[in-house]
């Protein structure tokens, strides 16, 4: 299996039913599944968030967190006969910006991992944020400009692509 | 025919022609058409909108206003022979939120009583708006969280989805 | 051929390689590739922006600016043998309102051009500005709605549209 069957992008805006979509796809598949999540617990709220989700998939996940070394925790936890789940790139991207990271650099190397093979088979969620008026906001301007910049590279590698509104998958690749 | 099969759901962004779209689909049906506006005239401009959309779709169509309570107006109008045409769900969920009402609890019933069945075929009209950056907005946020949820609901219950951009219609489901 | 056989409009979001993907059709038709760029060189950082586009297209392409006058350009630089790229159609609707001109009456006139025939094949490409929250900002407002309009009277005219997102484009029409 070449490596880009081994690669999934889900596409989709806030509250399209993306991540579901996603789970789905993963528990379906029988492998071994592991939430590589980005998001990190900053305050209480989004650390119950973050438990609730948890609780909601189930005891068959393993949870790791990844909210700045992607590639590293890919090519650390991928395996044959696992599923790594990658929830979200966006987050990834706002985590890297707030890092002072450079996010063209760090996408390079993530897309440069993935192309190599990290070791198993990898589904990444993002948001599609690039569909709205050009914010005023010169950080959102540049956020959106790497996350669309990251969304080409990544769909590029990958062997099937899904963009999901309302919870409907439409296949773009694959 | 299933209740499913009786529900459409059309979404599109802001001037996507959705409207026009879902008008056709059910002046092409040959049965009563039943515009049921969400919309209120708040003012002159709007009053001038609603009255022009009106004589636009003219005299076969009858035009219920809903700004609240949809689902009971939806039992109320539903009826065999007759088509009723929704526009749109995120000013109903705009309408709540002004009104202060509970608006997951009322996108459960009205997702409820589409389930159970109203009588005669729906057509649903929204706007989606998920696909920007974040709104910096917590109102915005909010009001982008309800309606996503929103549209899962439906989706999942309607027989025929339709997703629309710049006049021409996709079909996600059915 | 008809006239809308030689009319493609291809849609996208921000950083969603939509003018890569445009790009690519009108090298691949063997045609003489000419850009109608719409865009204004306002500061350095522009400038060096099209100049860098510029030289990224080679040598094999001519540019042509239009930063007002499409419907005229497209007039007398379309011809047999010839396949212009404007690109785009969104920055000349924002050049049109800075410039205090009517833009429906613009698009109309653009729209009557292209559907009485320019002389060759032409490929618009724009951007999808509908799919977020409502702008708090009146001038992003109509600017949204003028882009709108203008998409659904392209795409009524158009024998190809596509919606390009993360680099893959997918087939509305034609």
């Amino acid at each position: 299996m070449g490596e880009e069957a081994r690669l999934t992008l889900v596409l989709g805006g806030a509250r399209s039913g993306k991540t579901a979509f996603a789970e789905g796809l993963v528990a379906g598949s029988g492998l071994e599944p592991v939430y590589v999540a980005t998001g990190e617990a900053h305050d209480d709220e989004m650390a119950d968030r973050i438990a609730r989700h948890q609780s909601d998939r189930g005891p068959t996940w393993r949870t790791v967190e990844a909210p700045l070394d992607l590639a590293g925790t890919l090519r650390r936890e991928a395996a044959a006969g696992r599923f790594l789940l990658v929830d979200c790139l966006t987050l990834w991207v706002t985590n890297l910006m707030m890092a002072g990271r450079n996010v063209d650099e760090e996408a390079d190397a993530l897309g440069a991992a993935l192309e190599a093979g990290v070791g198993g088979p990898v589904l990444l969620v993002s948001n599609e944020v690039g569909l709205g008026i050009v914010p005023d906001n010169a950080m959102a301007r540049a956020f959106r400009d790497h996350a669309g910049r990251l969304h080409q590279t990544i769909a590029a590698l990958a062997g099937t692509v899904y963009f999901v509104a309302a919870g409907l998958p439409l296949k773009m690749k694959g």
